[in-house]
């Protein structure tokens, strides 16, 4: 059980948000998201979050050769170059916003040599395990490590991001896990596969549920049946995070279903997250339901590597300028008030 | 009429958002938000906007000692201190996001000296005329000359924003009267105003529109029965922001009731405005829909003072960065492809 963000500081924001000389309540949603700042910083104001970090986890899935993509499972490659190259979309709004990126190839199909990539791809999952136990363990492992790689860089505000084709197969397949929901409900489009691709992906997911069995119960054998390298990782990554009292703001299917796993992993985590946007992916929203979390942004972004979240990011930042700054009441009404 | 933004710029951010390395349509709004910003630059890719300001137009209103608001008049006097200080909601935004704030004394009920004040307060629109004819006229060229200042100062960007107890009673009556519906569609709860309030409210709207009779067909008599002088002054303010050519994002119910009355000024005003801020405020949907614009953020924000619009600023720096920065397909891809 992860210790939860201080109470004493959501109670003592809270008094703070009401007695600001503003209408009740005209902060919003703003308001909310300063208040869960101020606990999981356990300060009041909390400091606007200065030095945002980014891990992007990268990886390939099996299922991508099996027809559930709009695209083919090499772009993966590519997109890791562009990634590299700071030319992607996340590279942009990160630049535009402050946002320390890191990429992180845990499971990408290629001779990596780095200590942190765990396998080439991960198994296709209505197939076979993504991941032995072993691969499981130690794909949670590194994403612990890059969290407190980060937070060791001095992380006032943990996100997440994805990168690999097919990998929203494996995220819905974990929000269904997780939820006890069955396939249709969970899949999406992805980036943009068409009817008969939704469908061969819906049975995916299906056969891979079937497959594991009662194993989906179990959040490591979850991973290990249903997961990959990369998300096993960032479901790591979220709950280290969580278990040192760093904030986490989450971004898309990837993400809130890896949010969704840490929970289970250990009760808790979500406490420490908000969620950036609401994905078009409707695994997402159910997952983010039982989180208890609502998206900040509603933009139909499906850039996936975390950009949702760092769109977000000036939310965060404002929420914290709103609570600190804003005159209180108290001294604005005149002194015989 | 005025002239639109550049229907050339526009085909060709398009046909850049089209060749970028993302799955199609996946910039969602942010996509729709750089065109946009291109066509109003005539540039392609658009410049992040750098010089973002905000005019907050203030006022008092006679309606405000007839039971339509939550706070009693004096609250403007109070605001407009605090605003001036640094102190308020939008200020605390606008440092957070680099936007610059400028507070402008239209009519609120004090002696002020200054030369861009037009009257202290404005008529309580069910029972008098807001303003003159030539005061109407004069705060419609304080609103020019301020966007005219504004722009010489190097804006790129134009928002504005409203302060005065009331003031969300004569907005909803320029909605109502710009779009021919009645009052109860338009009128809301404003600062929080009770059920009791609301009703008083809808018939001092009512009770305004019918005094208005058929004056109500001519923006500018509009502005004098039903209006006041800081609306007037933000209706000008946006025309002339679209006359020279600086993009406009708006903020809640007042600016969008604003650019409405512009609009029907001067066709063309719409076309160089963005919307920041869903207000919980019927009026403000009813005219945004008739404008064609759709919001970027649904915060629940009600804190006024143009809060809405410097709280998306950074969705549009996003919109520039991801147009001018995001590789494009033709530059990843293999040169054998």
């Amino acid at each position: 059980m992860i210790t939860p963000p201080s109470a004493e500081a959501r109670r003592e924001a809270g008094e703070r948000l009401g007695a600001l000389a503003v209408p009740a309540g005209a902060l919003g949603r703003l308001g909310e998201l300063g208040v869960w700042l101020a606990a999981c910083q356990g300060q009041v104001p909390p400091a606007a979050p200065s030095n945002v970090r980014l891990a992007v986890f990268a990886g390939d899935h099996g299922v991508a050769t099996h027809g559930v993509s709009a695209y083919p499972a090499a772009v993966t490659g590519a997109m890791l170059g562009v990634v590299a190259q700071g030319r992607s979309g996340v590279d942009a709004l990160a630049r535009a916003h402050g946002v320390h990126v890191r990429l992180v190839d845990v499971g990408v199909d290629h001779e990596s040599g780095h200590a942190l990539h765990v396998r080439r791809g991960s198994g296709a999952i209505h197939l076979e395990d993504a991941l032995t136990h072993a691969e499981t363990l130690q794909a949670l492992e590194v994403g612990a490590a890059v969290a407190r790689e980060e937070i060791a860089a001095g992380a006032d505000l943990l996100l997440s991001g994805d990168l690999g084709i097919g990998n929203t197969t494996p995220a819905a397949a974990l929000v269904a896990a997780g939820l006890g929901v069955p396939a249709e409900q969970v899949v999406g489009r992805g980036t943009g596969v068409d009817d008969a691709g939704l469908a061969r992906k819906t049975a995916v997911v299906e056969q891979a549920l079937q497959r594991a069995g009662a194993r989906a119960d179990d959040p490591v054998d979850c991973l290990t049946a249903l997961g990959s390298a990369d998300l096993a990782a960032a479901a790591g990554y979220v709950r280290e995070a969580a278990r040192a009292g760093v904030p986490v703001l989450l971004d898309g299917l990837m993400a809130v279903a890896c949010a969704l796993t840490a929970e289970r992993l250990e009760p808790g985590v979500a406490a420490w997250c908000a969620a950036g946007h609401r994905s078009t992916e409707p695994g997402q929203s159910l997952a983010l339901e039982k989180l208890g979390l609502e998206p900040l942004l509603d933009l139909g972004l499906r850039l996936g590597e975390g950009s949702g979240a760092v769109a977000a990011v000036p939310l965060v930042r404002a929420a914290a300028a709103l609570l600190g700054e804003v005159a209180l009441l108290a001294e604005v009404l005149p002194p015989d008030a």
